[in-house]
């Protein structure tokens, strides 16, 4: 979304090299609007989507708590003026000395997926706080997920009962419904599955309070998307049909949903030309920026950005975009081609929307020798 | 390859995170090895598979010239003590300020695939050599080419004869097979094509004297791949064939050929675990590197690196094998599992072999708060 805050700051700036501009004012509206969707749960923002400081700072001063990946991004919340107690060590897969220096940080909420990590943490973290990971299926997504995350549900029984009998405080399952979840009704299924594993506990005298339900919650690209009211109303819904009225303490995990369409990259069109002679030949565009530049949710074509260029109103033909690096895997639409404006030039800038989530870090280091994205924070 | 100078350099080396390590002793028999069997061919070592300052210097020393992706990567070859007269500007997508930048520093030779790119060329580096990068099919290569770069090569007549008129020196043609290009006679095709083109411009008053073969020599994985000896023969053998006595200036772009196998990643077991409760079920293996940590290429499973682990010789069991991030699409081998000993234990220590190419440009800028891959020279 192209905010008149954003248009302000493009006006004013030049750069040689790509950047990303994320407007604070679209992701507090973003947190407002979720946080008012889903009222009774609770923000755990994903750092990964876009870990620059001044966001951290605005979700921390907004109320919002964190989901971290690694203990960098563990002080980076830290730094950002969030204390411990609003974050939690989401990843599944942790070493043990990494456990050992959250928890001397004072982070007291982990998640797992097997005896092994719960092991770990009852070793190092002693008392904390664990959630047991379960898998779904993840249909409807956009970038879906694969295994990598979760156990079966009769697994997680017994992971959070092995916790339990560690000395850790089993408090409730997690799943995630894959990235850019479209679908309202995949937290139905999942809901299930955990009021399951809670009933199965209760049995055996362990009570789960918490569903932490991920995220999955989408960005606006070239489709429409739910609203967060609508996911509120589905989730509760959901809530509703498998807990009846002891609804346990929920967690939403948001990343995309809160910075995606609060940035926009400004690039630049650096050649635009054709495979042979024949006229109606394909035209292959060529950004200054690709897949190792920020771009790289366009894998397989996954996430289609929004571009508007200076031509828009002109007549189109489907083009194939790629990126600037010597690398042939740096194309980002081919297989579907994508409508440009007939008179796009070399030179011609060009914005591509809704770029706030995994664009920074998922920039290589340096590969072809282009700089990593530059970043701005408005 | 674990030489005994990256095993002494193993030995007293401690680090809580992954780290590639280069042996320069390789890097230089891999080239003398290549220039050996290509005598006539000059090697220009294409940066962007390793860009470490001490391999540039080595390679500068050598006698290498070096093949280019970016003004970044001309400098870094500048500072490695190379003349500008043994750069060559291979990228075909450059931006005109780009170009007019690389003419200051001294670059003479460039890349181009359409008259757009030459019009650039001739505005900004005036009297540049160029030649014109043809399209070949890249079957047989594990890292296959798109039709991202080159043209159709009656195309390719045009553009190096719009690049005379507009004085240019027009010198000659190149291709690419596709990386870790493991069938010989893959060279014999584009040669034909190159001398086709060499023939239809001589009979218009353009006479070629070059051919850049580009790079896809491979690096041994875990399969055999034919020897420089047997590619020199092939593309001689190709040569011969195709141009008779009037054998061109030959160019060659190794990249991955040069360090790859002169590179071990040292990372770590940190959890292994299964999806669910039945013994039998597939194994997971999670290291401290994965996708995004340095191991980008085994994208869609092409490459499949050597594993050594401190328990090789127990018996194994096929594992999927992910990274460390909170990614799902950070898995590594899956499809095709991987065996692994089944006494695999986190916090061991494992070897990931052939991995001085395409490693640490790939990583990405600190996804998930995890440091790109570290790495060392020796």
């Amino acid at each position: 979304m192209v905010t008149d805050r954003i248009n302000d700051f493009l006006r004013t700036t030049r750069s040689d090299e790509p950047f990303v501009v994320v407007d604070l004012e679209v992701v507090r509206k973003n947190f407002e609007r979720l946080a008012r969707a889903l009222p009774e749960s609770r923000v755990y923002y994903a750092v990964k989507a876009n870990p620059a400081p001044e966001i951290l700072a605005l979700l921390a001063k907004l109320g919002s708590s964190f989901d971290t990946a690694s203990v960098a991004e563990i002080e980076m919340v830290l730094a950002a003026g969030a204390s411990a107690d609003r974050i939690s060590y989401g990843n599944t897969i942790k070493k043990e000395r990494d456990i050992a220096r959250a928890y001397a940080l004072g982070v007291r909420l982990y998640a797992v997926d097997c005896p092994e990590e719960v092991e770990k943490i009852a070793r190092v973290a002693p008392g904390a706080r664990v959630f047991c990971r379960v898998l779904t299926d993840g249909a409807g997504a956009e970038w879906p997920l694969s295994r990598k995350f979760g156990c079966e549900p009769d697994m997680a029984v017994s992971v959070l009962e092995h916790a339990h009998k560690l000395g850790l405080e089993a408090v409730g399952v997690s799943f995630h419904v894959g990235s850019q979840q479209a679908n309202t009704a995949a937290w139905d299924t999942a809901l299930a599955d955990a009021s399951r594993v809670f009933k199965t506990l209760a049995e055996r005298g362990i009570h789960l309070k918490l569903v932490n339900m991920g995220g999955g919650f989408p960005t606006r690209y070239l489709k429409d998307v739910p609203t967060s009211e609508d996911y509120g109303k589905a989730i509760f819904g959901a809530l509703r049909r498998h807990f009846g009225n002891r609804i346990p303490e929920t967690i939403i995990e948001p990343g995309r949903g809160l910075v995606g369409d609060a940035g926009v990259i400004r690039a630049e069109v650096v050649l635009v030309s054709r495979k042979s002679e024949d006229p109606d030949g394909q035209r292959w565009v060529f950004l200054d920026i690709g897949k190792f530049g920020g771009l790289a949710e366009t894998m397989d074509e996954a996430i289609r950005y929004p571009i508007r260029t200076p031509r828009d109103g002109d007549r189109t033909t489907p083009c194939v975009i790629a990126g600037p690096t010597c690398d042939s895997a740096d194309v980002l639409y081919e297989k579907t081609p994508y409508e440009l404006p007939v008179s796009l030039t070399v030179g011609d800038e060009i914005l591509i929307e809704a770029t706030g989530a995994y664009t920074t870090t998922y920039a290589s280091n340096g590969f072809n020798g282009f700089a990593p994205l530059k970043s701005y924070v408005i």
